[in-house]
């Protein structure tokens, strides 16, 4: 019988109890031993629970119980969560996370305390819900160089995104509804300006180069400044508006970054709509391979988790390696690296943005108190320099992806 | 040091040799070991191949050699190559495969070999080219009753459909410019008659339901029969047509089928185009999962076969379980299953099809020699009663996707 623990029995916790009570039959013999939910670690008290009984409020009743041998650790945050981890890792017990936040902060110092413990940490749900993306990615595309990983990793804002492209709403209107609807948090700052997307391909990009990239690190603009008319705009250009979380890597040069972009059909993140995810990978000899499905949500994220848990259960006692030291590792654009970018600025300051820009075509939406073109292609660096010097005259910019 | 050797030279062989040369560095470090190609099988001769000193005629020169631990089936048929890998098994040598038909019609078999002679038999590259999905389908989504796998598995066909839609051609002559392009072969009857489909759907749905799914036991219906004049039927529907495999399970029963399919947009499949696959996953806690890429083609085919080879170098002595045992599963279709039907039959036969079939809408596409219609919801027992009174009056029908 393999014992499992539950840290936090909020939406992703209750789903791992779930996941694991509901499909226990099939799970047991992926495993090959029995498996069961043993204890549940919260504050709150859940009266009438199914699993009433299995709540304990003392972290030690679950490290001290030599039983069990598999935590998951669906607490979210980075204090509690990072202690209770580390001291049920000490105690040579192996931990799943859905918990984007520490795991970026602090993944490779718990791997490695894993590894002197002989248990494991693995993660799969802290990134795309319930798509398998980590494990693809570490043990199935193993035969590759990964130039670039891609990806729609936020449902919230993606879901925003869709429906203010559908609907032609403004931001503001969309994100009290994506609230009221639970898509979106009382506090969407997360969300809404690109933290959750910088966590995540933080977290893709160090498996990636086995080195840490830091979330904080990596360029990071959200979708606050996306309006119904830059959707108006993307329409007369055939793209949709997406934000992509990005790393690529050449040589020694590692580069990452959060931002919306303007999407051709062609790319196969263009029709990823709603709170779905999506993430494209690029190796040397595979080309390009995409990874889709709900990035979030109670079961789909809770199944991942209880992957993870079936693989921890099937190597007790065992240490999982992970290629992810804790190293950090200085990001740095390409050199080379240049792009479109399509910008806005009042219709009193076209004849200098004329002068300053390179333009490749002008576009017209009937909007008159404004002058809205697409740049040749030009490096960041370039382009920030040339927007300074329009200011405020810079309605808005969006980068585009060819 | 980790010896590898190759059997068959051709493509996708070539292709695995030319992975393990160039990705040699990070495969080293991946698999912990330094690792080499070193013979390759092959009857013919390659005077001046980079690689001509590796060649051998003998296939005992491989199973005999100590040295050798992995081996890459990469001969394609099920004669010798499946004299070989049974040889090699037995000696101890675990073999990877990208040979969809062995693996459909021996799997079973061949994984209990390599068991009982600790080692592995793997054939990741047998399904989706480069696309993970086995390792995903039974490594990952191990917390899930699978409920059903859809995909589009043949990039040949795929290329032809795309092409019939965007460039309103006809079979015919897509066939010959897929097959002047090298997409298709001289002999096309496995891709455009399904075959190849039918084979890898077989392989995902003895994984997922853990007995054999007999290939030629899969109701299958090729692409032989779509016109352009379908797809201008399909456009005034809004929808597509592509070839799908499809494996749906429920309590004991289990069902596959191999047959084009209207999907509408909101279908994740419907904006696969070109030689790209994608197969489409449903789990009762997930729900949906896509996963997408190159099919095939040289690299992204050896890629996957590099990758099962890194997996097997890693667990040399050792044999790495696979859930599928030699006992044949009966299809049987959900007695409830139902679908709307697409059809076309001549002008004169319109009153007797509008007796016999619940018409759900009529289509008019200006082709007056002929009446078109899409059926009420119906079994395909029904539908096929039906049919079968039009006689030769029916032009075409396809399954509608809802």
């Amino acid at each position: 019988m393999i014992n499992v623990a539950v840290f936090g029995y909020g939406t992703v916790g209750s789903g791992a109890v779930e996941v694991i009570m509901e499909n226990n039959a099939v799970i047991a013999k992926r495993v090959g031993d029995a498996i069961t939910v043993k204890s549940i670690l919260d504050l709150r008290e859940f009266p009438g629970d199914k699993y009433e009984d299995k709540i304990v409020h003392a972290v030690n009743d679950i490290i001290n119980d030599p039983e069990i041998a598999v935590i998951c650790e669906t607490m979210g945050g980075v204090g509690a969560a990072y202690k209770f981890t580390k001291m049920a890792l000490e105690a040579g017990k192996s931990v799943v996370s859905s918990n984007k936040e520490l795991v970026a902060l602090h993944g490779p110092e718990l791997i490695q305390t894993a590894k002197e413990h002989n248990c494991s940490y693995r993660f799969e749900a802290s990134v795309g819900g319930g798509i398998p993306i980590i494990r693809p990615l570490t043990d199935a595309l193993t035969a590759e160089v990964i130039l670039s990983v891609c990806g729609i990793v936020n449902g919230t804002t993606n879901y925003m995104l869709t429906k203010m492209d559908k609907e032609g709403s403004e931001f503001d209107d969309v994100l009290k509804e994506a609230q009221a609807k639970g898509y979106a948090e009382a506090d969407p700052t997360a969300d809404i300006d690109g933290h959750d997307a910088a966590r995540k391909i933080a977290i893709l990009s160090s498996l990636v180069y086995g080195k840490t990239i830091v979330s904080d690190d990596i360029p990071t603009e959200g979708i606050r400044n996306i309006s119904a008319k830059d959707m108006v705009y993307a329409r007369k250009m055939d793209r949709k508006i997406k934000l992509l979380a990005r790393y690529e890597s050449a040589d020694d040069i590692v580069y990452a970054m959060v931002a919306p972009f303007l999407l051709t059909p062609e790319n196969p993140l263009y029709s990823v709509n709603d709170v779905f995810n999506a993430i494209k990978v690029t190796g040397n000899m595979l080309g390009e391979a995409m990874f889709y499905g709900k990035g979030a949500g109670k079961l789909a994220t809770a199944s991942a988790v209880v992957g993870d848990v079936v693989e921890c259960a099937k190597n007790i006692g065992k240490h999982l390696p992970c290629d992810w030291v804790d190293e950090v590792v200085e990001l740095k654009d390409k050199p080379l690296s240049q792009r479109r970018f399509f910008v806005r600025v009042n219709a009193s300051a076209k004849e200098k943005a004329a002068e300053l820009f390179d333009i490749d075509f002008e576009l017209n939406a009937d909007f008159t108190d404004e002058f809205a073109f697409v740049t040749k292609k030009m490096s960041e660096k370039d382009f920030e320099e040339k927007k300074n010097v329009l200011g405020a005259e810079v309605i808005n910019n969006i980068r585009m992806e060819d």
